[in-house]
Parts: structure tokens; C-alpha cells; sequence
């Protein structure tokens, strides 16, 4: 059917369009079936309807198409029916327990990453695997296809390093100190990491405090190569670019599959060209793994496929029910990092899994010997070396290197919460700490988050402060206050914490 | 956060706002969450995101939020995150195997009708029913949220009779045989049919050839009370309104999750108020359930829901292997039945099934004995009595009750298909035979089918026609003819027929 363009100004990430349902009709065709739209170039469509929006005669085109058509100059194009793509049968499969072929795996990646598939067809395999979980061979697969499907690191020496935190736990800035006392140590350490989706922060949120994070994979090689080792976001590079696209539908579903949850950490790791890696696996309550027989078969998973993938992997079961160090949010918890690189001061929780998880790094990189590398960890923090490296690194990503702890401003809004009683912390709710942090502000807010002064087990008198909410906006910091008062993220002794001071502007 | 308004007048069938993704990041929201639009009203939405359809400061409103904000005049909104509804986590139950309370799929239900749920929510529910499937329990509450959801037609006479056809068999055009037979015997039957999505008419897209399908529950009930029955189409009714809503994405996705296909059923039925009803279970080659077993299966689910719901029900497990009767197409099948209607010719296939199911229906109704059902009904054929009555029902709808079976028009482009030998049609497959059906324009263009001259078993001879296309346009009947040649609906005696002759305008 011939049809008159009328483009539609708006970016749908796919290519679709919309016809007026009595051409639909016409045509035989219905919501989420393909067209063919035929020109000069021959492009596949999602077709979308409407009753009024587009006339008869007319099709929409959204954005991507019509970009994609544009560099001809035509005012109408032929649209035919179209097969839909393998695709949407391959996922079919998934859905009635049948295994995948591996060229299956990879058509449906393909058709992933070049958007051939709409949301609710992706949103089904995600269910799909979720309940059904997929082979060990077919994990494999995936994880290849995602990494074969986007841009590649190679490095020309070895080894390369890698470390990755499953998250789910406040605080957790251990990489703004394990990359670099790694890199220190002559190892290299291309390190990508993820901004916050619903924690506080993520490493490249903390990292962005301190020097730009957005690099693409050739620029990440480079600084790597010169200097051992950088802290970047993953985001801007177009490495396995599959799972980005995977997420977006996996976290309105609120849904992260087992057997995508191993391809999305090692796709990335194996894209980048890792051939080392140490995986922080935090277990407790309040952690994504909450379990930990969960967390062993977890670790046993992700050495597995590593091996399939030719990666040396070690896991490290950590604890995760409090939060790591004392703060939540960018910019409060750079400063307790950059402290502890500074004067090895802070707190020991964050001291110690650094030093444990860079000293599991050092061994397998073969420049510690065999339980010597939290020893020669901790020698890196404490010579200055890391400081250094960490300089270097803040330096070659466009920072300064010559910024302290003491120079990163924090939320001028701040609030304490007090101990009505004398008494012991009881229980500390890690998602309501992260919950008050964002509505504070973080990750956004880059001086938004929370202090903490009291963890679990500690004691508390009356009137002392357990922690403190900064905010970089008087009206978030509001916010904050009102949900920490309807849901308290702390019990000392079995009573609960009720006064919450007044807004004080520091 | 204060927000200018920006209308976007697209309909998306959902409460669904854009926002900047500064603006959303500020907010701490993603793409899939929710938020609140605070006016005089509070109203619920999803969000988009977008980084240049729509700048920082503004949020687009989707017609439909655009609308129910519109009578109160305002430029700018107050825009807050808002919790996902409840049936989020009711659907990520689901998913994880664990059974529904009955609140809980009230709630669900309700949401889908009042469009709170995302494309991709209901996609993960689909996928997770077709994968789990629902309890009995849970079925029937599903069933009734969807009957109670919508529009119900209550008759305060009894009984009120009903017949389905699970689809999957072309050429099914019983119920323009079977309403007349039951209504002419006294009894009450207000059917509401379907349009086809996959196949080639619907009863709504055949009775459309004969008069308007068109009609509210209010006005289904008076002229069911004034005449018996009516045919007509359930889609302009608000009956089960979570149904289409769930088969909008059902179709997409290529599944008919079975808790979906009995509740869908039975909360049509359920809606207007049926209490005695006969479901048609076409099994065999090419149709929905293949194996017999399954459909046993099915019929006792059904009859099985039916008690849960109050309702009578009977099954019929009939041929569905080759298409009833020898027509295909809106024209080509009102055409078939009207003759029959009038003088009692035509296939037996056709004569039979339906006189059989009308037939299980008047002993239902007690005004056929126990085993006089089919005789019944052949009699009502036989003594006009079904033909008059389809004149009345002609006429209440608004068509022309005077028409015969030789004034309805069909294609004038007509193609042959014909044997290269003599010899006995082996197979004839019924999914090739709706594809050409569809491709010669059928259910859209009503004059267009495909007309069967001959049927598996039967003799040949070479140069023979064994089926004759139909199409209101020569441009669709080519495409048909394409694709009779390339996949071949017909084996005769194990040669393939190859010859397709040239276009006839006759």
C-alpha cells in the first residue's frame, strides 16, 4: 500500500510506526505486527494504531524510521506486511521449556541490540527465564552473543583485571580504593562500573565527584595502558550493549534472572578483555542474595561460566546486612574513601573488604604470593602509593589530582537523628537508609546522603546522634525528615527512634 | 516538581506522561515507575523518558492524562514519584509461583481495565500465566473480576442460552445457522461474536455482510427479549472489558495462556447472563488443540469453571481437520448459510455440526427432549421456521430482512486453482488455505474467500478446479495467487499442483 509520510518528532528506541487503523485493516495487519517500508533501503517496522492521530492514506513514522528514511527525500513509501522476526518464535521456545540452539541465542541478541523487538516480546523472555532460568550452555551463549554484539577491549598484555560487586549494599565505594591499589601494583584494571538505578549511588556517580567518567572503549584502553588502571561509567561505551537494553525492561518488572544476572556481569567483564576477575558477592539481610547457600551457588555459577568463557574467576562471599564504611550518597562517601587513601583512616568494615577483595586480585595477578595480598594491600594504602595511583587516575580522566577529602563540598542542609533513650542499635534497615538518601537527593544530588554515627551493636546515649541527612536542596532534605519519621530505619534497644531535629543550615 | 504542561496529543491507552531525564533524575524516577499529577484532581501516570522530545522543566502529557487534566485550565502540574500499584508485586507473584488471594485479582483486574498497568506488566503476567497457568481458585476469580469489571446484561427470564466455537477452524460459520434454530424454538440467545485477527471472518465480520453488528448491552438485551436472538459483535459492548485488553498483548506475544482462554470464554458468557451454554471444541490437524486429549482436557475445565460460576455448560468435540462447509470469507460463508437457511442445501459438514449443537442446546433449553435435539433442529430448518427468524433478526439490526442468498455480492477477481491429474486430494491444509483467504483481502474486503470445490477424499480430475479465490481487488488477488503457488494448499495423490491460472474478471 502506497502511503503519504507524516513523521512523528518522537524517539521510540525502535523502529515503529503508526497507521490509521482502516489502512491496518486493509492491510490485515495488527498492533505489534511488522511492515515492510519500502524505498531506495528496505526497513522493517513494529506497527502501532490509531483511530484519529494518523489519517487513512497516512503512516507515522517515529523518529528512528523516519531518520532512517529521511536521507532519501520521499514523500511516500510502500508498506507491505511483513514476517515478524525469528525472533519472536525463539522466545516462544523459551516460554515452553525448550532449549535454544546457539544460533538462536544469537539471532535473538542480534535482534535485541538492533531493537527488532518490542518491549512486551522482550519483557517475555525476561519473564520466561526468570521462571524457567536457562541451560549452563545456553548461559554461555547469551553471555558471548552480548559480548560479540558490542565494542571489544583488547589488550595486547596480560593479565587484565577485573572486580565486580553484586549490589544491594549502601556504601559500598570499595572500588575508588581496590582499583587503585591494583594498578599500583603494575597491574592493569579497566574498570566499568554502573550509575545507581535504586541505590544512593553507584562507583561512576562516586567517581564523577572527582574527574569526568564518560569515556568510549578506545579512549578506556589508552588511559588503562598508560597509567593501570581507570573508573568509568560503562554507560557511554557501546560495550555489550544487550544487557543495557535487557535492563530497561527488567527494572519496571522489578525482575533480574538468574541466568541474566551471570551473562550481564560477565559480558561486560569479558568485553573489556578481562582474564582475572574477583566478584564481591554481599549476602545478609536487606542484600540482593539474601541467602547464603544462594550466594555459594551463585559464586560456583559465575566461576563457571567464567571457565566456559576462559576467565579465571574468584568469588568472595561478603558481608552485606550494614552498610559498608560509615556514609551513603557521592560525595560523602568519596571523602571517606579519599580519607582512607590519604591517612588511612575510616572505618574498618570499608578498610578491610577493600583490602581483602584488591589482596584476592594481587594473588591471581601473581605480584602477591599466595595469602600475601591483603598484607601487600594494605602496604599499598599505607606507603601512599595507591593515593598516588588514585591521583594519576582522577588526572588521566580530567580531574584534578590535587583535590583532598576535606575539599569536596557535602550538602549544606543537614539533619540529626537522635537516640530518645541510652541503649544499643538494635537494627539498621539498609533500604530505608538508601530510601531516605535518595530523597534526599542522591545519586543526583551529588552532596545528598547519609552520615552514619551508630551501626549495629553500637552504643547509643539519649540525645546523641545516630546519623545525619545532608541534602543540597532544603525542600528534598524535607522530604528525607518526613520519611525517616514515618518509617524509622533504626531500633535501639527494642524502642523506637521518634524526634527528628529541625532543619539546620550549616 | 513543578511542571510546565506540554500536550502531546498522541493516544497510548494509558495514563502516561514524558519527562526530561534531567528532570526524572532530579526526581530519582526511571523509565516504567510512577508518578502523581497534582492539579484539583490526583491522577496517576507512567513515565517516558526522553532527552530532547521534551525540555527540562515540562512534562508531555499523553492525550489521555492531557484530557482528564484539561477541564481545569492550568499551565503548570505539581509532578511527585508515586508508588508502582499494587499489582506490580501481585504480577511478580505470579511469576514466582505463588497463589493469588481473591483480592489480589480484583485488584490486578482492575488495574488492566483502568489502564494503570504498563504494556510490559501485563506482558510479564501473560508470560507467567501461560508458563504456571492460575489455579481452579484463582481462575475463577479471574473470571469474575472480569465479569464484574464490566458492562452485564441481567434477563429476568430463564434460560438464557449461549454457544461458543474456540476458534482455529475456517469456514465456521454455525452460529448464523444455530441463533435462528434456538431463537425460533422460544429460547433466548444474545450472542456476541468476535471479528477475525488471525482468520479470515469472524461471525461478526460475516453477520456484518447482512447487518449492522454494532450495538451496546442495553440494546443486545431489548432485542433479545423482543426476538430470541441476536448476532453481534462483543467488541462495541463494554462486556468483559479485561479481556481485550488482555488479548491486545496476547496477540503480539503469540500465546492464549489456558486460566486466559477459560476465563475469556466464560466471562463473555457470564456477562450476559448465560446459564445454559455449548462450547464447540474444534480438534484435529491446524487447529488450536490438536490433540484430542487436550481438548478433553478442556472441556472439563470449562464445564468444571461453568458450576464454579453458576453456569451449565456442554461441550462438543468436533472435526476441525478441514474447514466446515466449502466457503471461507465474510460473502462467500453468509452466502453458504443463507442457502441452507433457504432450501435446506448445502455441505453436510456444515448442516451437521450445527444442527447438532443447536440441537444440544434445545435439550438444554427442555424444549427438546433428551436425544431429539439434532432432529429438532433439522426440523426447524427443514419447516423455515430458522430462516424466518433470522429475517427478524436481519431486520432488528437494521439490515435488509428480504435478502436472499443470491444477493449478496462477492469478489469480481476470481482465480482457479486446478488439478494436474486426476486423482484424490490428500491433504488440504486449513492455515494455507485462511493465509490466501486473508491475502485475497477476507475479513476486510467482504466479497473476498476462497470457495472450495473439492475436500480431502474426494476424486479429481486433471484440469479440474479444486478451489476458486475470491477478491474485491485484482491487486489482492495476485498477492493470493503468489502465494497458492509457493505454498500449495492442496496435495493430490502426492503430486503437488503447480498450475494456477491467470487472472478472470468475470
Amino acid at each position: 500500500m502506497q502511503l503519504k509520510i507524516q513523521p512523528i518528532d518522537i524517539k521510540v528506541g525502535k523502529y515503529k510506526v503508526v497507521l490509521n487503523t482502516i489502512d491496518a485493516k486493509e492491510m490485515g495487519v495488527h498492533e505489534g505486527d511488522r511492515v515492510i517500508i519500502k524505498n531506495h533501503t528496505v526497513l522493517k517496522a513494529i506497527v502501532d494504531f490509531t483511530e484519529d492521530m494518523i489519517s487513512p492514506g497516512m503512516v507515522g513514522l517515529y523518529h528512528e524510521v523516519h531518520e532512517k528514511l529521511q536521507k532519501e527525500w520521499t514523500d511516500t513509501v510502500e508498506v507491505e506486511p511483513a514476517e515478524k522476526p525469528k525472533s519472536a518464535r525463539i522466545i516462544r521456545k523459551v516460554m515452553d521449556g525448550k532449549k535454544l540452539e546457539r544460533d538462536e541465542i544469537y539471532e535473538l541478541v542480534r535482534d535485541i541490540v538492533q531493537e527488532n523487538l518490542d518491549d512486551i516480546e522482550i519483557a517475555a523472555f525476561l519473564t520466561a527465564t526468570y521462571i524457567r532460568d536457562l541451560s549452563e550452555d545456553e548461559t554461555e551463549w547469551l553471555t558471548k552473543a552480548m559480548i560479540e554484539t558490542g565494542e571489544r577491549i583488547e589488550f595486547s598484555t596480560s593479565p587484565i583485571m577485573d572486580k565486580h560487586s553484586i549490589g544491594g549494599v549502601p556504601g559500598n565505594k570499595i572500588t575508588l580504593l581496590i582499583v587503585p591499589i591494583v594498578a599500583a601494583n603494575g597491574l592493569l584494571i579497566p574498570k566499568t562500573s554502573s550509575r545507581a538505578i535504586t541505590g544512593a549511588g553507584g562507583t561512576a556517580d562516586l567517581m564523577e565527584v572527582l574527574a569526568p567518567v564518560e569515556f568510549n572503549a578506545q579512549q578506556i584502553k589508552e588511559m588503562t595502558e598508560k597509567i593501570g588502571g581507570v573508573i568509568v561509567w560503562g554507560g557511554s561505551t557501546n560495550i555489550a550493549p544487550a544487557d543495557d537494553k535487557l535492563i530497561r525492561i527488567e527494572y519496571p518488572l522489578s525482575i533480574d534472572p538468574h541466568c541474566q544476572l551471570l551473562a550481564s556481569i560477565m559480558a561486560k567483564k569479558g568485553a573489556v578483555g578481562a582474564q582475572k576477575v574477583v566478584i564481591d558477592i554481599p549476602t545478609g539481610a536487606g542484600t540482593k542474595i539474601p541467602d547464603i547457600k544462594a550466594g555459594r551457588k551463585l559464586a560456583r555459577d559465575l566461576i563457571n561460566l567464567g571457565e566456559r568463557l576462559g576467565m579465571d574467576v574468584d568469588c568472595a562471599l561478603t558481608y552485606g546486612a550494614s552498610p559498608v564504611g560509615r556514609t551513603i550518597g557521592p560525595a560523602l562517601e568519596v571523602i571517606e574513601a579519599l580519607k582512607v587513601l590519604e591517612t588511612m583512616e575510616g572505618p574498618s568494615s570499608l578498610i578491610e573488604k577493600s583490602a581483602v577483595i584488591a589482596g584476592m586480585l594481587l594473588e591471581m595477578g601473581g605480584v602477591a604470593a599466595k595469602g600475601k595480598g591483603r598484607e601487600l594491600a594494605i602496604g599499598t594504602l599505607k606507603n601512599g602509593k595507591a593515593l598516588e595511583k588514585m591521583k594519576e587516575i582522577i588526572e588521566i580522566q580530567g580531574g584534578n589530582p590535587d583535590i583532598t577529602h576535606k575539599d569536596i563540598p557535602v550538602g549544606k542542609f543537614t539533619a540529626d537523628l537522635t537516640a530518645p533513650a541510652n541503649g544499643y542499635i538494635l537494627e539498621f534497615y539498609n533500604k530505608r537508609i538508601v530510601h531516605i538518601a535518595r530523597l534526599a537527593g542522591a545519586p543526583n544530588d551529588k552532596g545528598s546522603g547519609v552520615k552514619i554515627h551508630k551501626k549495629r551493636g553500637e552504643a547509643v546515649e539519649a540525645g546523641q546522634s545516630v546519623l545525619t541527612i545532608y541534602a543540597d536542596k532544603e525542600e528534598k532534605l524535607k522530604e528525607a525528615i518526613k520519611s525517616a519519621r514515618e518509617h524509622l530505619p533504626i531500633v535501639v534497644e527494642g524502642m523506637l527512634l521518634e524526634k527528628v531535629a529541625d532543619v539546620t543550615e550549616i
